[in-house]
């Protein structure tokens, strides 16, 4: 088994390292690509994708899954672990024929082309036919699947396991509280912002903030790097490269920092990862939802905190003496994290960020219900946006035309943001529990012990336990619970009631 | 047939494609890599190249080929050039056993790590071992080809069609011709450098005048990128995506001008191939030594030209006043042009610099023929040293340490960059032979027509033509010539001889 066991990591290594060459494509092409040179990128993309297709549904990885399946590894261990991560990969891998992997590769590209056409144009009807024909590709995926709702095989790509039902159990109660919740405590329509948050904050030193703020989280810049982008991301390159990309508005203050705080907490998790799963498919995060909820956690729960800004806002004014002259840290942190009823998902603040997922997971689920077709979004989302957020988008690109999620062909990607936000509210809790001293720590800069509780629960393990199993050993229950997150909201947006 | 011309070319798209995954591995490594994932990048490096050479060698590209001959494709068309270079990839690929692949890359891996750690203790003896087995591995490599010197094999890779024996009638003349020449033009040793000469010049000022002279030479940023590394080279990493990259060194005032002008040179080539050549093994030069000519014509034939500097010095004194404070330009231009005995190639003057070539030209044939071994190199590097330039370095780093080519397998390279030298000499007089107004458009920094001329004679090809070929066309006579580059040099060198 042994001699088996080794072939299989072999095999898997070099899958990775095609992944690798495959994800330096993609962030060269959002950090360094030359503007001629996007058409290239894309065949480039496709070359190396049909290698790594290939490569995972290949006979070979197939017979050596059933010898190790045969064999008596310990059910949690880490080859066990591997064994069935793999069987899961290379099971859904084959179920899709090639030319449904092409179909998609194609259709999404020309989708991708549409989609910056129709925002350019403010016209959703240029995307409409393209994403029609991406959502017929994907409801003829989902076919390929047992499962009980069509959806549950696009939710599977992103939350393993995760099911329409158990989304419905979880976002039902949340919506309702927080559409509540909003009506509270958001600002009334058209309070302008004080005068300091429309000042002029040099992008340098915005970076330098950030940068300061990265290294005191203990982000490796001797296994990573920062570079500037459009829409900020994170990418592992391999074991020992994990990349931050970030972006500066010198309009907005705080969204180049918030941002980058956001991706460190993508990049901790991976590089965090126990070296035991470097070069296999678990040398990654448990789920989508547990990614976002470490990147969310250090977003909102640390970058939005009062303990966090007594020790950042020193510094913070001695960089901006003029922009925030006279501004207490009360005043821009109560500024900071005012609530505020927006049309865009990405500039949204944390009380109301969770509504726009509802938004698009409502539409979601209905498109794979085929209640509504690709012809019916926009008018689907503005009535959603009226309900949940009480406004209504006045142009498409405001609306339905502003996230790339759906031209990809990612539909069930956006629930997992709000898992993401609920999971990091359970394990924040947690973490307080277990460190009494937690954000005295924090109001003195000191992450090292946070980054050391979420290395030791969570980011070692990578992908060896499910999100369930994680959140289980984390909080005591399985399930995802929606009461820390409401109660961490009403304490900082309704603090009176 | 044309269904046949149309599967190979998709198929060779597909290696091209690889091929572009494979060099942006290569830029990011030299150019971006955090420095703990150098060893992960190597393991990439390897996988991707493993996935090309089982392409570049499969039964079914093979078979193709073999229908392809079969037709009667006109002997100067697109498609026979294209069946022709296909043919001698495919040969010489197909003749190279996996396994001797495979230890070559794993030898030469490990030699790159013994080559840096050998520098760093400036100790050939660290070194020795690895080069041994590359050696080895090599004169194996040269055994699997009918030659008529072992040599011929190795040569074939970088300018196809050349041989020792032609190598010989070249360099032997030109080695005694420039030996003399450096004897008379060489400053005395130890001459010290005029004090402007090792002022501190600002490395952004530096990078804003390559960066406008690369614009003058109308590389196009569209397609392409600059940036700094440690050790300037040009990648291609698809038609329109063709990079620089350059290093400044604020001792040195014109190293990184002249040395981006050396990389532009290499990447007007590849930015000037005709669109058909895209995607196939034809989107290449016509040889090293072919595209080494356009980069030193452009570093030495202008960049170092009274022409050249007659456009130029006012913006150079413009951006360093104080640095050339009563520096006429006669007086900049003789002293960057002032030829010294120096024991590193890469920091060599145009006049002594084929020297350096000969020393290790007339190593690798001793190698090759059984002569000397890995063992000997020291000594015989000094002993040449001494009898071409008259200086022994004082120390390994600076004599047989100092190239990367051996450690990583390069045996037969060297010769074409005193090749380009001499095709650079023979092609620039061509070009003025062709148009009598050349050193004045020069002189008023237009470069159009002269990137013109060698788009039309040379670039646009790509590698449809053979170097003969192409020399043919451009001159007249398909031989290599030295005698235009020793007037050039003795015009330049000995102004009263």
């Amino acid at each position: 088994m042994t001699d088996c066991f080794e072939k299989l990591l072999e095999l898997l290594g070099g899958i990775c390292d095609l992944r690798a060459a495959e994800a330096l494509l993609d962030w060269d092409q959002q950090v360094c690509l030359p503007a001629a040179a996007a058409e290239g990128r894309a065949r480039q993309l496709a070359a190396i994708s049909g290698v790594i297709h290939e490569r995972s549904t290949s006979a070979a990885l197939g017979r050596l899954l059933d010898q190790l399946e045969a064999s008596c590894f310990a059910d949690d261990s880490f080859e066990a672990a591997l064994v069935r991560r793999c069987r899961m990969n290379f099971e859904k891998s084959r179920r899709v024929p090639a030319k449904l992997v092409a179909a998609t590769a194609l259709t999404t590209g020309e989708a991708h082309g549409a989609w910056l056409k129709a925002r350019e144009a403010n016209d959703y009807a240029i995307l409409a036919p393209h994403l029609a024909k991406i959502i017929e590709l994907k409801r003829e995926y989902a076919a390929l699947f047992k499962v009980k709702h069509p959806y549950d095989a696009l939710l599977d790509n992103y939350e393993p396991g995760m099911t329409t039902a158990e989304l419905k159990r979880v976002f039902t109660p949340l919506c309702r509280e927080q559409t509540k919740l909003i009506k509270a405590a958001a600002l009334p329509a058209g309070e302008p912002e004080p005068d300091f948050m429309v000042a002029d904050y040099s992008s340098s030193k915005q970076l330098r903030i950030s940068e300061m703020v990265v290294r005191a989280m203990r982000y490796d810049f001797t296994r990573g790097r920062m570079d500037l982008t459009e829409h900020p991301f994170t990418t592992t390159l391999g074991p020992d490269d994990v990349r931050i990309t970030t972006a500066v508005d010198r309009k907005l203050p705080v969204s180049c920092l918030l941002s980058t705080m956001h991706e460190c907490g993508h990049a901790l998790y991976e590089q965090g990862i126990d070296p035991i799963c470097f070069h296999t498919p678990l040398a990654d995060g448990a789920s989508f939802g547990f990614h976002e909820s470490q990147s969310r956690l250090w977003e909102n729960q640390i970058g939005r905190s009062t303990a966090f800004w007594r020790w950042l806002y020193p510094y913070f004014k001695k960089a901006f003496p003029r922009q925030l002259s006279g501004v207490s840290q009360k005043r821009f942190l109560r500024t900071i994290n005012s609530v505020r009823r927006t049309f865009v998902r990405t500039e949204a603040d944390e009380a109301t960020y969770n509504l726009h997922i509802m938004v698009r997971y409502e539409l979601e689920v209905a498109l794979f219900d085929g209640k509504i077709e690709a012809a019916d979004l926009v008018t689907e989302w503005n009535r959603r946006m009226k309900k949940y957020l009480g406004i209504v988008p006045p142009d498409d690109r405001q609306g339905v035309l502003q996230d790339i999620h759906w031209p990809l062909g990612d539909f069930g990607y956006f629930p997992t943001y709000a898992l993401g936000n609920l999971l990091a509210a359970q394990i924040f809790d947690a973490a307080k529990k277990a460190m009494p001293q937690l954000e005295r720590s924090i109001a003195r800069g000191e992450f090292a012990p946070l980054v050391d509780f979420l290395r030791e629960n969570i980011h070692q393990y990578g992908a060896r336990y499910t999100g369930t199993e994680l959140l289980k050993h984390l909080t005591g229950s399985s399930r995802i619970d929606i009461n820390p997150y409401l109660e961490y909201l009403r304490k900082n947006y309704l603090p009176n009631a």
